[in-house]
């Protein structure tokens, strides 16, 4: 791991603090100031003393509002006339769409074929031109880089650009004017850009701040790198956290991350998954997986964090609905809270009465019921019902096998999600 | 409609403002100073400048932190030895269970036989002592006296409590500590005390500002009584909005709401189901039904609150994951974003491939299929089978079902949830 630097390395870096709060200055008024909030329930589960930066709450949904908006300000009166070109899946066409509209600018978002429609249609109704091209972000380049040339567009850049940095850094300035006394920030890192930012200002106004990043491991491009690994990531993964779903470090981003972040902390899905739905269920917070995972990050680093003031950037909140909805039912399912049950049953009538009844009897609720008589290896006039059941706990689903089994039905608890057994606190 | 009444005829009131500033230096400390955000999204859609007054990030996840706390405070030391009882299905069990602990006082909540397990377990958790008993809340009522009486408890009632009111009263201080030119402020109303607590406070701070109510349709008891009509609500309904489904307004609450609140506003369920998915998407926020209740309201009364400053109470976040999942769902389905189309087909090789192939070609996500062979209308031979489709908008569906009709195959759309057809904005 890296040894953190101190803003006293810092004088080659692209952006400086003086930079940062010029942007500040840029950003009054034109982005949310986002609430840092005490989280006392999780910080009971950490044993740390925790709090969350809540940039899910930007007009957009996310942090880009704050980097888009400092670079479509600062572009010549001539390249606002002519019009910026973005490419992005995700949050980064919503800030810059936003904008742009906002200040007049004419404003192309190339997004991939397979962009999701709420991304696209939201994009759109911000007001920017959508171009959906390519059938991987490779391709969406091409498309996006004839568009420039032939229109005279500027790109704005998601990460890599000193504005766009800036802008992200003042999350930094914000936290340290919160809490000053924070002892640690968890940033996700995708390109890097609201790491580096928000790094810079923080260790700059706070010297011995511990900065910790937080990737997807399916994503580990930044580690990587820094490490001097080839790229072996994000080679055709799918990551749920996909706003730092980012095959490319930045090369303005990558020297302040080596320079300024201890560690940087890599997610399994489960552990993003987990995240996301502890956030909904314990703190009452919408997050992407990208904004919860700073959450996986500190329960990984729980030890090393305990006692300490730490600061979370819950970076965005633009989650599928459909996903959001399926990450929580499978939450409950992860913490045995929601089982399927396969019970075999003589085809008579009667006999689910029997089964629901003792369910029933033992406080678990019946919430779906399916009877497979085709595909199963039983022979006829036998069956078997597969019952999804809401539980209290592991151990309470154990009661209610038990006594399905004593009362002659001989029952199953279907695979969980994973092998690896409930979160545990 | 009532007319909304000053500081000056609030004297005669259980509670006033000095018992609420006293309330609010009981609590420094002792509960979350929940942050008051500006909703820029909610504000564009409804046309006035909205703040969010965030309870569910209270530690239980509801407003019910504050008045526990000062009415347990204020007990004796005979009454804390001897312990509290409460009765509640929700939050205000876990209220109560919370600070008990805290505060070293023996707690024990009746809780209903119906109430949810998540509740249930989270208020054991919390270290109460629960008894669950009764079908109903009435019979609920009979147990937590008899224990009472048995064990020589104090009870600590939910709403109907001098401490309680003025701790609930804490939030209307601090809404205009954080926003001194609120022009309205929309509060759920069940027993009452939040109400009454947050008007007393808010009208005493700032004379003029306007307090709205909002009570779920099927349990309109306050509503019902401050117009004079017997209470012909409540009687056997089921809201989303539980924590306020209250059957009978609160005696200290009843005065206080009927000279000081202008507007009690009525939702129906469809309502208060768009409220929760509403805030979930556009503003990433949980909110339990009657937590989102309020931006129901304001959706109601938008002509009257243009232009103006509006604070939301948001009250709690205490939803069951598996609901809010499912009401999340069910507002895709009701903005035409989720669809159920019934085709008919001829029940041979290929025609699936067709079928998909025209809805993909459409832009339509295809997401669930279900054959439908033996209970429908249809001859031997042909088929209907049911998808299940994400789609942009209810235009978009009309485009999908076109070009099916147009390949060949007739398709209907299977009825939404509402005749009330989408959301408008």
């Amino acid at each position: 791991m890296h040894t953190a630097g101190t803003a006293s390395d810092t004088a080659d870096f692209a952006v400086g603090l003086d930079d940062i709060c010029a942007a500040a200055s840029t950003l009054a008024g034109q982005v949310v100031r986002t609430p840092l909030i005490h989280a006392p329930r999780l910080s009971d589960m950490l044993g740390c003393e925790l709090y969350l930066k809540l940039e899910n709450q930007q007009f957009t949904g996310s942090f880009k509002d704050r980097g888009s908006y400092v670079r479509l300000v600062n572009l010549t009166a001539e390249q606002k006339r002519t019009g910026v070109i973005a490419m992005s899946a995700g949050n980064h066409a919503q800030g810059v769409a936003y904008h742009a509209a906002r200040l007049g600018i004419p404003a192309t978002i190339v997004m991939p074929l397979f962009a999701p429609f709420s991304k696209v249609e939201r994009t759109r109704s911000l007001g920017a031109q959508v171009v959906q091209a390519g059938e991987s972000i490779d391709e969406s380049r091409e498309t996006a880089n004839e568009l420039m040339d032939r229109h005279g567009l500027t790109f704005v850049h998601p990460f890599d650009d000193p504005h766009v940095i800036a802008g992200q850094g003042t999350i930094g300035l914000e936290l340290l004017d919160d809490q000053p006394e924070l002892d640690a920030v968890v940033v996700p890192i995708g390109g890097g850009g609201i790491m580096a930012g928000t790094a810079i200002a923080a260790t700059a106004l706070r010297p011995g701040i511990e900065m910790i990043g937080v990737e997807a491991a399916l994503f580990a491009s930044m580690s990587e790198s820094l490490k001097g690994q080839p790229a072996t990531s994000g080679r055709g993964g799918v990551s749920l956290a996909d706003g730092i779903a980012v095959k490319t470090p930045g090369k303005l981003t990558r020297p302040v991350i080596d320079k300024l972040v201890s560690e940087i902390a890599l997610l399994d899905e489960g552990e993003i998954e987990s995240s996301v739905s502890m956030l909904a269920e314990y703190q009452k917070i919408v997050a992407e997986g990208a904004g919860a995972a700073p959450l996986g990050a500190a329960l990984q680093l729980r030890e090393r964090l305990a006692g300490r003031k730490v600061a979370l950037v819950i970076c965005g909140g633009n989650i599928d609905t459909r996903v959001l909805a399926s990450v929580m039912m499978r939450g409950l399912v992860r913490d045995g809270r929601l089982v399927r049950l396969r019970v075999d049953i003589t085809d008579a009538p009667g006999t689910l009465a029997k089964v629901s009844g003792l369910i029933g009897q033992k406080g678990g609720n019946i919430v779906e019921v399916y009877h497979q008589r085709l595909f199963h290896d039983v022979p006829v006039r036998r069956a078997e019902i597969d019952c999804v059941v809401e539980t209290r706990n592991p151990d309470h689903v154990r009661e209610i096998v038990e006594v399905l089994n004593e009362g002659g039905f001989r029952t199953r608890m279907l695979s969980t999600l994973s092998q690896d057994g409930p979160t545990q606190f």
